[in-house]
């Protein structure tokens, strides 16, 4: 199997981490996240919206988008639950990570740590900070009665939502005000086979 | 079971086309899209994304994000596939669809159409416009050879982008040069059971 990868990209690292505590082997094309100039010419086969990850699975077909290799790989372990309303659960928190959590958390870190030109989005930052913020009380008030987002029981959910969410401080989110976050998090950190997102 | 429904929004609808289709009944309470100074009161011990769809099942359980909705009640019926590999694609779609394609055509429609202070939004329509006409090229690629989006039939993700692809117009978008993603239309409003979006 082919993973389309970026060191950086926490989508990237939620797929090394299942396939990592899956024990599943891989090779990596790596692309850039800041020179996005060659992304039609090597994704435009592979993925409609041209971003990593992608993966191209040994018999030679393309899946995008990482929540749902996250589904691809985890349906059928552990990292799943078989409730179908477990399963929802799951489904709704990885929808709430990329409509609510990663265009803000993640594309605030980008343009903080990794794009080279932090200047150019000043005027655009506040309104992501504040939705990203909103994000993170949303998951403050879920995890201040509960261990993992669903079932008691760490998910594909805690995968989606611990990637951007252990490197906020790299987009300016101070994470001292939410201890269910933090000790969230450190739980997450310390699940079998776990890995660090620069490991 | 009970649905906090909106009647213009697109998310909504994903909702109420799947349980027409499936024969399913509900109540709805209908919530504003412009006047959400409710929206903690009302949703905040069911969604942490304070948004519509949100559902409450019979038994009292809460369930929100529109896909993840789509996915509880459409599993284990003919609108979900059950190969693992198409799975995963219609989770990829879905999860293109809240990425790449409903923040771009549904906000610039609730702005144009919906919001009464279009003019507020003047300055940040064209960013907007492009990142939803690249959606609809990628729609455009993908359906050139193919009747639905995955495997050959109709299915979740066909619901999903048919919600505010079909009114895309009202975000000012042009589907004239797009002849893939217009006969896929009406090809979706033939399959049995469809309704409007106002129906």
């Amino acid at each position: 199997m082919l993973l389309y990868n970026s060191a950086v990209s926490g989508n990237c690292y939620k797929v090394r981490l299942l396939l990592a505590q899956l024990g599943l082997e891989y090779q990596t094309v790596e692309l850039s996240v800041v020179d996005r100039s060659n992304r039609a010419d090597v994704l435009g086969e592979l993925n409609p919206g041209l971003r990593v990850p992608t993966v191209v699975l040994d018999d030679g077909r393309p899946l995008a988008e990482s929540n749902a290799i996250l589904w691809y790989f985890g349906d059928g372990t552990p990292f799943a639950p078989e409730d179908p309303y477990e399963r929802a659960q799951v489904l709704q928190w990885q929808f709430f990570e990329q409509y609510s959590h990663e265009p803000n958390i993640a594309v605030a870190r980008f343009w903080l740590a990794y794009s080279g030109t932090p200047e150019r989005f000043e005027a655009r930052l506040p309104t992501r900070m504040q939705a990203g913020y909103a994000a993170l009380d949303a998951m403050e008030r879920h995890l201040a009665s509960r261990t993992f987002f669903v079932g008691e029981r760490y998910s594909l959910a805690d995968i989606s939502l611990y990637a951007y969410t252990h490197v906020a401080h790299e987009g300016g989110f101070e994470l001292e005000p939410y201890p269910g976050i933090r000790t969230w998090l450190e739980r997450v950190a310390r699940q079998p086979g776990h890995i660090a997102i620069d490991a």
